[in-house]
């Protein structure tokens, strides 16, 4: 690559590796072939229009045509939106018009979903399986490939790494989704550390060029946390789920030797019940959104999945990753146990864990902090939204609104969101860990940690337990007594109380939506 | 980090690993400890007049006092002229003078080699072991980090990823040195990429964070190939073996548990060399300058050491590395001998073999061609030199001068320097195949083959052999004839005459000095 613009990769991959496999559905493309059909897309969209600086928002499931997507996009200079189909309609409805989207190009899976978008944008593209679209008239996808010709269009060499490339959302639960626009230096630089940094540590989620991916994160998550683009940067065999439950993502892992997944907790979870009784499953798992629950990890581990936890965000991209510490035994239950807790900044990435008066806090791993992040991608601040970028991007760095403890080894251990946590006696109580702890409980499926206000203390936690059989509240709270002579928790953490409850809401990132969970229990 | 600028890389360090070690002789460092000294001394050296584009000549061993001279002068903006102390007086002369060189810094063990330099800078430091230097009045670099404030200077904040920071030049046999000045974006990732490579892919020479590094190449080629820079970065422990020989360098590795190297073949023959009678040596070998010749790859593995392949050069950079493909097994002995003959292009490098009309040769592992290379980190020319600048880089690509094949997988085998080959009745001949191939025979310790005038082919292939034992030229012609039966090499290859000689002429860089052979051989 002459320039570190995102369509520029391929030609390292290309000369590579030409024949490496992409899977998505019943098609099988190789790099070979997608760069033809990336080149006919991007020469068609070109003549209608589509040029430097338009904004184009894609609503797909993980396909292979919403991956040529960021790389014809990237060709033409244009400014691919990645849409969160999982915000409410009316966040998305917001997102778009934000955005100033002028066109759209939606998967045929969500026609319905999608309706009321229609009158939002001038252009429509239907990401249909063939060149046959729900509705004559509407261009598809498929059909503008076959009316390419495969030349690369003249404006691939005028990109330059600082345009713009990337826009996409938060998922914010309070107020409405906030924008980051990134340059293609930026996101290429955040993705491709993240591959770098799996691949100069040991950790459970190593990657390495012959590897096997299948990213179950969404592309509009931070573009599947980078693999759009280091996967084809590797020139590795990726496979792409689209549309996919539990089942079918265990079939695809057998059938394509997928060796590589990234995924939420929620959806580990998931995948490991489909096992059956003693069946193992021999893959490595970047794991992030929400902490791992130690329980899940040991669960993981039995079934010879490894794993490890990222931290990070669309507001700051990826910022740090656990890894086994050097010197450490990597079979050990400590390596275990850091790489479900504990995160080691990504190479070029400064993390510090600050008070409220801007100092550091010490390196002790017991006090808390919020989480202050600085790296060479890291933006100036949200898309048109100068009020609340002065909040959170200061002097070049990046606060993140999380509360984390940092250990004397570097090590970070993200706690909470700050909003989120509890706050009793004048002292944070770190529900992660009090959630991670509950979950062990073989009764226990899921816990979730809230303040209750309470007279005295300010608040006093009150835990949410969605349970796996029925079990005692006095048992839960022996249970968490032991944990306290143990010394793995405070005392004055333990609930006061604790309430059942069916289902734990979770926001569209996967994690327990905190927010709607106090409405819900009444404390809001 | 938040600029790609080289001193930025310490503070990723210093969060991760502060306490790791650099060994340098006698002197033991943290890298916490380190970065003090270099505080001190960037403090000292502002003050004295050093700053944004100053030019400073450094002329050491591999050094801790050299590695902090790297870090100190990136913060004041200053530039290294890494010096090549192997280069003639007189060329050497050529390049402080080319360089304009403001300072120069000199180790006392090149004392009397640097006299004859004095007079062509104004300013001189002693790198002495200790703050009093070899005479009075001169500054000594101990000195100077005992006067400094331990204090980011203002200026390290102003240094900018364009801005000029490393300046070095080629060892070329014909003319004068030629420089290259890179900016600290393009050594930094250069640098960086070489270390991602060999993390990324399965090879003989991997890169992991909890590796020991101690680099042989001299810090003059491209800072020891990139090492001053990348082993920071990974925050790894790092010996610097000074002056030292093959006996030293062997005690160091087993002393400070080191686990990978870099050396030219020379140097691994020489290692290798001090073994016991069936003795090991567990040694991760990055190896180049010049091929690899399959006797001593097949050593090196008989010893337990894993090696692989690196093709590049001061004006490019990295370019490749020889890597295991996907999908062959690591311990086979084909990958053994891809591993010392075949190299991959580092990842966002792009390269391609082209004839004389600037076509590509079919990539079918036996047309030759020239070795054409592309990066984002590749110079637009020679530093002060159009001339000679504009016959290498074209079109945004430098062309090498090198010979080689491209393989159906996209690997290279680089055969010879253009000027160094032999074209027989219009063909190539690989002179590097031959005395790769020469050199398996138990009786031959080291082979060269250069050109020697030929009425009817133009030229024909002469070898020159250094032997172990006597050996008749009959002998080596027959071995070659059954290497041909083989498949190996092609008949017209066999060379028509062997001399045998004392030694070879080498480079400053370690390579044949083939112009110099044809001279004593009377066929310049």
């Amino acid at each position: 690559m002459k320039k570190f613009v995102v369509h520029e990769l391929l030609h390292h991959t290309l000369m590579n590796r030409p024949d490496s496999e992409i899977v998505s559905g019943p098609v099988r493309l190789t790099y070979e072939k997608m760069y033809e059909r990336i080149l006919r897309l991007a020469d068609r969209l070109g003549r209608m229009g589509i040029g430097r600086g338009t904004v184009v928002g894609v609503m797909d499931v993980n396909s292979h045509r919403y991956l040529e997507l960021h790389y014809a996009l990237s060709m033409l200079g244009a400014v691919i939106h990645t849409l969160n189909f999982r915000l409410s309609g009316e966040d998305l409805a917001y997102t778009i018009r934000h955005a100033e989207d002028e066109w759209l190009f939606v998967w045929d899976g969500f026609a319905e979903a999608a309706k009321p978008l229609r009158r939002l944008v001038p252009n429509w593209v239907w990401l249909s399986e063939d060149a046959e679209g729900p509705e004559p008239g509407t261009p598809t996808y498929e059909g503008l490939v076959e009316e390419g010709r495969a030349t690369e269009p003249q404006s691939a060499d005028d990109v330059d790494e600082t345009a713009p490339y990337s826009l996409f959302y938060t998922t914010g639960t309070t107020g409405r989704p906030k924008g980051l626009l990134y340059r293609h230096r930026d996101i290429l630089w955040a993705s491709l550390q993240m591959a770098h940094h799996l691949a100069l540590h040991r950790t459970g989620a190593s990657v390495r060029s012959d590897d096997v991916f299948m990213p179950l994160i969404p592309f509009f998550h931070i573009h599947g946390w980078g693999t759009t683009m280091f996967v084809p940067y590797l020139g590795a065999k990726l496979v792409l789920p689209g549309r996919s439950g539990p089942r079918e993502q265990l079939e695809l892992i057998r059938r394509e030797g997928v060796t590589w997944c990234n995924m939420v907790p929620t959806q580990l979870q998931m995948l490991l019940g489909e096992l059956e009784e003693g069946e193992t499953l021999p893959l490595k798992v970047l794991t992030g959104g929400s902490p791992l629950p130690t329980g899940l990890a040991r669960k993981a581990r039995a079934r010879d999945v490894s794993y490890s936890l990222i931290y990070g965000g669309s507001d700051q991209l990826g910022a740090s990753i656990a890894v086994v510490p050097e010197g450490m035994d990597p079979a050990s239950p400590e390596a275990d146990q850091i790489l479900a807790t504990r995160m080691r900044a990504m190479p070029m990435v400064e993390i510090e864990v600050r008070d409220k008066s801007g100092s550091l806090v010490p390196r002790d791993g017991k006090t808390i902090g919020e989480v202050w992040v600085r790296s060479p991608w890291l933006p100036s601040g949200y898309y048109k939204d100068p009020e609340r970028s002065e909040e959170s991007y200061v002097d070049g760095w990046f606060r993140s609104g999380d509360l984390a403890v940092q250990h004397p080894d570097g090590t970070l251990y993200v706690a909470d969101r700050e909003k989120d946590a509890v706050k009793s006696g004048g002292e944070w109580i770190p529900c992660g860990v009090l959630e991670s702890v509950l979950s062990e409980h073989p009764k226990v499926e899921a816990a979730a940690v809230v303040a209750k206000p309470d007279e005295r203390w300010g608040a006093r936690p009150l835990a949410a337990v969605k349970v796996r059989e029925p079990v005692e509240k006095e048992e839960l709270a022996r249970y968490l007594e032991e944990r306290v002579k143990e010394g793995r928790i405070a005392k004055f953490w333990v609930p006061d109380d604790f309430v059942f409850v069916q289902d734990l809401p979770v926001t569209s990132a996967g994690k327990v939506h905190k927010a709607a969970l106090r409405e819900r229990l009444g404390l809001a």
